[in-house]
């Protein structure tokens, strides 16, 4: 999600040299932004309670409808007239659990997309073994951090059960993401300095995003629920939709950059920055990459 | 809460036409801020997860003191030391809504008021039955949007029991909201384009606040949450409270909207608008007037 | 934490007259932050649903890492691995009252320091007796407002067993500190227009800060987050770490009010600031003395 680059105010416009970004990622991204401010799909969220306010309002900034429901009860009857799931373990409770799991599957019966952020994934043995459980029930999209994503991917080859070690995680996460796609046949996106997108064969980079977005609580959250979005509106290429989500969400913090002073007004400014996006600035910008 | 209209800079000073805005609702609201702000009153929210941040905030800006105390056994102790009590089934769960009963239960019994708001009452067949036992339980005020009100009205008549639905909606947010005012004997309030106000009888129309508005997540939480605060001023005038409050706080929108580049910056400048409102400003910007 | 004094610009340079802030202070609280942004401790936060956000922000903003785990399952595998806890009971439910103390008492055998928030200690019986029971499991630190300390402090001598009651508070703030730092063996921490921090013998006052930051939600509950990071930077002088945690928080305001014009923005801005605090702006307005 976020480059340190000093180029960074070069695009796609760099004249004389190759430019590494094919010029049809503008488009598909600028494609699907439109078409999510047109249908405003409905995004039920079982996200955590840091993340809640930051990831509405990342949904409403782009168009889409946020719906913060969250019991078991509910779902039979709400969850058949969203579009989108995002289950977001951050702050995991047992109770929450059975409420994932019915929401994530009536979505796989319906035929349509979820995407699963598995927070800290490696914390605990019941967080690593929730995820495991909520992978299995095949997320379209799993989005998470480096270290996130490498435990997942470790525990999916039963490679580790227990939580996540510092020492013998040989495995980068380029590796990581391919292989718990190849076993999960869910998209797997890796945020850092690149992100990394595969479906476990073909694979993108995503170069957009300033550093500082980092130091924002929760921007990773919001961006998954931005992905649940987009996949929303072409569950078909969900390795198109969420490259296109990071890709968006990382102008939109290369955008706020220019207003911000520290991350707490980076944040104001990337929300402003999403809401009114527009086509000539997000087809100078995007830039995403195979690899 | 919002309005769309190019003349919201002219106010009630249209010279030469005749003002369709009473004048005797702008020393109202300004009364009951200056009220508030002097007595700040102690208002308890069981709100949704989403909200707690903008409620608190918007509470505390104008002058209230808020308490996001939730659990069952803390109402008695607790609850009777309130001034107000805000109920919002947003993030609903089954283990709240014993709490939420008996705060309610507890506040009609102490004389004193309380506030619902039935945030997607049609969501669920849990969440609208929820609804309907508290507005079983008295509500002072119900607010909420067209939709929601709609489908609290018609459960209320028995025309419905089950998930909204989009199709045989003949019934308009204004029926709904008077339909609804007269079985439940609550003051009901419909945020929209122009806010609506009604007992069954009277009906009032709150002109005031940016489209923008709705695309901060939980601003109509938040409003429910500042009625709760006007209402605990004057509890035998629960519709001039809730009119003065729905005014007070597109005011704020309306004063936020000159400094902010969208909804994040509109968000931080209508809470400092909110904070720093003066006589001068409300007066010449209340527009509220009989329906 | 705040002060109204109109000479909030003099800081420690008013030549010619005595400075009552000790030299020392500066050069401690900045080796503290320092040290915090390099080695950047995993604070786990047991936290309330408003100041989530805020608590996490703050603590990234300061160069801290927040984790927001709350599930008892979690903690034998979770909280070893963390370098301080921050307990806090604002939206208290009884299903959060096992982890709470199951973590507290994992970190006081792993040696490892855990800091209380005693959120509105003296609003119900319940929460006046859990948080009774906290301060038996010794927390390196406690940090509240006036009444809050007052409460507990009371109740630890049994003087009282219910609700906090405004009659007969004979005891003040500081007198109520100091005596409950000495039965808790904790140092006490009360926010105010000048801070205290007491170990029950030792007093020092911290004389940061601004007034409008009582008017943002949440901000003592981030204030005791970032008390947990500095006493995880050195545990056996736990009075030093919070007088530092308070005065760079506090410092942080100052600056953020310069370009706040209103709670909301100042909000933003504190958060910048602490973000961007060097050395040179924190050692000319470090404002601790002792008392």
């Amino acid at each position: 999600m976020t480059e340190a680059t000093s180029s960074a105010t070069q695009h796609n416009d760099n004249d004389g040299e190759s430019n590494p970004y094919p010029a049809h990622w503008g488009p598909t991204a600028w494609t699907l932004l439109a078409d999510l401010r047109q249908r405003c799909p409905l995004v039920q969220c079982l996200t955590n309670f840091v993340s809640m306010d930051m990831a509405a309002n990342t949904l409403i900034a782009a168009g889409a409808s946020p719906a913060m429901i969250h019991s078991l009860g509910e779902i039979p009857d709400f969850t058949p007239q969203t579009h989108a799931l995002c289950v977001n373990v951050g702050t995991l409770s047992p109770s929450w659990v059975p409420a994932m799991k019915a929401a994530a599957e009536l979505m796989i019966k319906l035929g349509k997309p979820w995407v699963l952020d598995p927070v800290s994934a490696g914390a605990s043995g019941f967080r690593l073994n929730t995820c495991l459980a909520l992978v299995g029930l095949k997320p379209t999209v799993i989005r998470g951090n480096g270290s996130e994503i490498i435990a997942l991917s470790k525990a999916s080859l039963g490679a580790s059960k227990g939580v996540e070690s510092a020492h013998g995680s040989s495995m980068d996460a380029l590796e990581a993401a391919k292989s718990l796609a190849k076993s999960s046949g869910s998209v797997v996106a890796v945020s850092g300095a690149v992100d990394i997108v595969t479906d476990g064969n073909r694979v993108v980079g995503v170069h957009n995003g300033v550093p500082m977005m980092q130091k924002i609580a929760a921007t990773g959250c919001a961006v998954t629920a931005l992905i649940a979005a987009f996949v929303a509106l072409d569950p078909s290429h969900p390795l198109e939709a969420t490259a296109s989500a990071l890709s968006v969400f990382g102008i939109a913090g290369e955008l706020g950059m220019v207003l911000a002073k520290g991350p707490a007004s980076l944040r104001v400014h990337l929300i402003d920055s999403l809401t009114a996006l527009d086509e000539a600035a997000l087809l100078s910008r995007v830039r995403i990459a195979d690899m």
